[in-house]
């Protein structure tokens, strides 16, 4: 049971779906973010963008925003389910390229704290070919996800365990979009 | 200097209105999102709700957003510089209601960690008058925060020395607004 009531059947709208639905004035704001920064065109991929969301979900243990977001970078991305296990289990050794390791190194660091992202991480990206947007981009996706998943846990909101659920989910998101 | 060319003068557009210049696309649901959560008619009042993301980003350490805010909020609180340095000195022996010290212990716990929040907090701030909407929004305020500070860190963005270009700022944000 969530820490307020949602007015909704939790099981039914689980996570931040609860959240977004108790309160739709916020839930617009929060959805055109998500939509832009994680769909719109971009040099990064949509499995790549959705990537980088699962990893700082993991990192701050939101069951949900991970698995959830796990679910939406597999299914964007080539061998996606390996991929996405691969980052989650370690960065270094994962299946992406030279750039994505060099952006997941500043996302790691936005997670932790903004201030921790040094000069030497960001010439890193940049010379495995990261653009100045993509870097913004990676900074402010990572600290987005700081914010979604305390959203999240700080209502205490229901993760289900049925991974089928997240599966679903993403199909909706894909075809669809955080709108 | 910023960790990347924010195509702007940094001193003249410091903080997070650097990165807002440099990706206007995603500046717009950024200040959709602080218009509705910090402005909007709301049982807190405007202040009440600048003070909890003041705290915030006092908690992340986040010097511009703090200076920012609390500059925002004594400019919307009665005695407002004397009620903004009592919450970032000690909260409980703060001049503000036993409900903004529930709601801003609820706030403390969420930028630690969405899952420090307990149902022992929501009870408590309950018990001393608040609501479930207002509870909802103390989370998305202190979630928000973590994302903002995040944001300006993260990118190396510069904060003013000067205290007048805050009290400037207040000036603008209570006659406009962040949109």
């Amino acid at each position: 049971m969530a820490h307020i009531d949602l007015g909704v059947d939790e099981v039914e709208f689980p996570g931040i779906r609860g959240p977004m639905r108790f309160r739709p004035e916020t839930a617009k704001p929060l959805n055109d973010l998500a939509e832009v920064l994680l769909r719109s065109p971009h040099s990064l991929s949509r499995g790549e963008r959705e990537l980088i969301g699962a990893y700082v979900s993991s990192l701050n243990e939101c069951r949900f925003c991970c698995d959830a977001h796990s679910a939406y970078a597999a299914a964007q991305l080539d061998d996606g389910q390996a991929v996405v296990s691969g980052v989650l289990a370690d960065v270094d050794s994962a299946s992406v390229s030279p750039k994505m390791k060099a952006l997941l190194r500043i996302a790691a660091a936005v997670q932790a704290d903004g201030r921790q992202v040094t000069s030497a991480m960001v010439d890193g990206a940049r010379a495995e070919g990261a653009t100045d947007v993509e870097i913004h981009d990676t900074v402010l996706i990572a600290a987005a996800f700081c914010m979604f998943n305390r959203y999240v846990d700080g209502l205490g909101t229901l993760a289900p365990d049925d991974p089928q659920r997240y599966v679903a989910a993403a199909s909706r998101i894909v075809e669809v979009g955080y709108r």
